[in-house]
Order: structure tokens, then sequence, then C-alpha cells
């Protein structure tokens, strides 16, 4: 593998959202991807499925991770906590790079097939959680009302911090996010 | 309008359960439901887009129905009480017919194009539930929490009501999973 080939998949990334911002995700092939990126399309396909492909690359990493974080809490804490700790581990996932976090949004946004993924991502996720919450011993219905409010926090959160001025690292909006949520919750 | 005619949607829908149950949905035609039913496929689609339709036929009664129950809430109310409100509005709407609700989630869960469409219906729900807490001046954060915890609360509750041996309401199960929500939550 030679200097470049290794961060094909970076560069391929790089190269695929500059052209979806410029000309627009649907104008943008394949073959556009990888001749910015000074690629092949063999090589784009070692790294990507497809081009929607490059905006979800992480989402398997992101699942395993707060699958495992959930895991993790002791048995003697509350499924919330276990919910909690696993956004804990999604802001460290995908918190870091805001500046990308922002311009995949637009794009999703702006895309009703992408925004369709990206549900599906976010239920597949919510899935997961409560399955895991289930292998805990947690009650059925307790398991889906964690995981689902996991995954509300966890869009609110996200949406907070990929468009306010608000500076704070994700995590943090995390965790005030849900005790927001108690609040609000709280007077029905 | 002819005797049967009148009632053409209602005969449609259950020629289409019928042939989805026994065939599966993708075996299914318009052509087959139609003749099921003994009308044309002209009528049919009189009453509906496609053959996906028949499924979410009420969706958009059912989220206008929502949005009214939330609007009639008094200003002076919270926007968890609203959404509650709005919750009640949706046990009224699909929470009669049972044994329907059952087939149709049964045939929804076996086919991953269904599952999607369900997803974009119930996320459309939430945006309209948000949108609506906003323009009663409820601040964007609780008013995204307050949505999609009920969003997470309708599918909770509609799990229970369509599976269990639960013998009560929707709208039983609706309020006991809001209080539930909360005791979950609570402990993060």
């Amino acid at each position: 593998m030679g200097r470049w080939e290794g961060d094909a998949a970076g560069r391929l990334r790089e190269a695929a959202m500059k052209l979806y911002g410029e000309r627009g995700y649907d104008q943008t092939t394949v073959a556009d991807i990888a001749a910015e990126a000074g690629l092949t399309a063999r090589t784009f396909f070692r790294h990507y499925a497809d081009k929607r492909e490059v905006l979800f690359a992480g989402s398997d990493l992101l699942l395993a991770g707060m699958v495992q974080a959930l895991e993790a809490t002791p048995a003697s804490e509350g499924p919330m906590r276990a919910v909690a700790a696993s956004l804990a581990a999604a802001s460290e996932a995908v918190g870091r790079d805001r500046a990308f976090s922002r311009r995949r949004r637009a794009l999703i946004e702006a895309n009703a097939e992408l925004r369709e993924r990206e549900l599906i991502k976010m239920a597949t996720i919510a899935e997961a959680l409560r399955d895991g919450l289930r292998r805990r011993g947690v009650p059925a219905a307790d398991a889906s009302l964690a995981a689902e409010a996991g995954i509300a926090v966890f869009r609110v959160a996200w949406e907070q911090w990929t468009s306010g001025p608000d500076d704070r690292d994700l995590g943090a909006i995390m965790r005030e996010t849900i005790e927001r949520l108690t609040v609000v919750t709280a007077d029905h």
C-alpha cells in the first residue's frame, strides 16, 4: 500500500463531501468522487458500498461502541443509566469533527433518500439498545422506552451541537439534554 | 355511486389485507386486489396511490387529529401535556380495530420497505408535533424532546396494545406508558 493509498478512505470522503456540497448529492457519481480524489472507482468500492455509504461509513462502529458501553455498565444500574453511558460513547465517536458533522447534516436534510437512511440508522441503534437492555433483564416496555428516550436525546443534542453557536462538546450537551428530557416529561 | 361503490375503499382494504396475508405483500399486485374486491384497478387508484398506501391511508388524518388536539390544549399547559392530549387523540383514531392493527403490524414488520414507510410516518408526526409546540412558544430543544418523547410513548404503547394479552384500550396503555417513561428516565 503506497503512501496515498493508506488514506484512500479519508481522501474519498473529503472528495465526496466537496462534490456533494458543490454539485449536490444527486449530481455526483462514484466516478466523479474517485477522479476528484485521484483514485479509481475500483478503489472507491474497496472502501464504500456506494456513494451514500460515504456518509454512513461510521454507523456500524457507532452502534457497536454504544452497545459495548451499555453492556459495560454495572448490572445494578438502571436502564437509563446504561443508555446514558451509551450516549457518552456515542459522543466520543461522533463528537470530534463538528465541521464535518455540520456539512453532513446539511446534505442529509436536503435529500429525502438520505433522510430515510438516517432514520433507519437511528431506528437500528434504538433496536440494538433495546435488545441490549433486555439481555440485562430489563422488562420489555422499559427497555423500549429507555432506548427510544436515548435516541430522542441523541437526536436533539446532535441537532443542537451541529446547529447552534453552542461551543460545548457533544457529551456535555447530551448530559444536559437527558436532564432536560426528565424535566419536560415530568409535567404531563 | 352504487351500493357497493360506496364502500369501495373498505372493500379494497379488506381484499388487500387478505391477499397480503395469504400471498405476501410483495407477491400481491393492485390488479389482484381490485379483482379480489370485485372492482377495477381504476377504482383502486381513485382511493389509494399504490398498494403500499392501503396500509397508510389514515396517516394524514392521524397527523391532523394529533396536531389539532395539541393546538386545542390551553396555552398555559406545558409541552408534555399538549403531547399527551395529542396521544389521546391518536388513541381514538387508531385504537378502534385491534385485529386490523395486529395484521397491519405483522405485515409491516415482515417487509423492509413498509418498515421504512412506517419510520417516515412516525418521523413526520414527530416533526408536526415539534412544529406545533414551537408555534405555542415552546423553546426549540424542549419542543423536540417532548415531540420525540411522545412518539416513543406512541410506539411502545402501540406495540403493547397490538402484541400483548392486554385487553385495555390503547388510550389507557398510552397514559400508563407516559407515566412509565418519566419513571424510567428519572433514574439516569
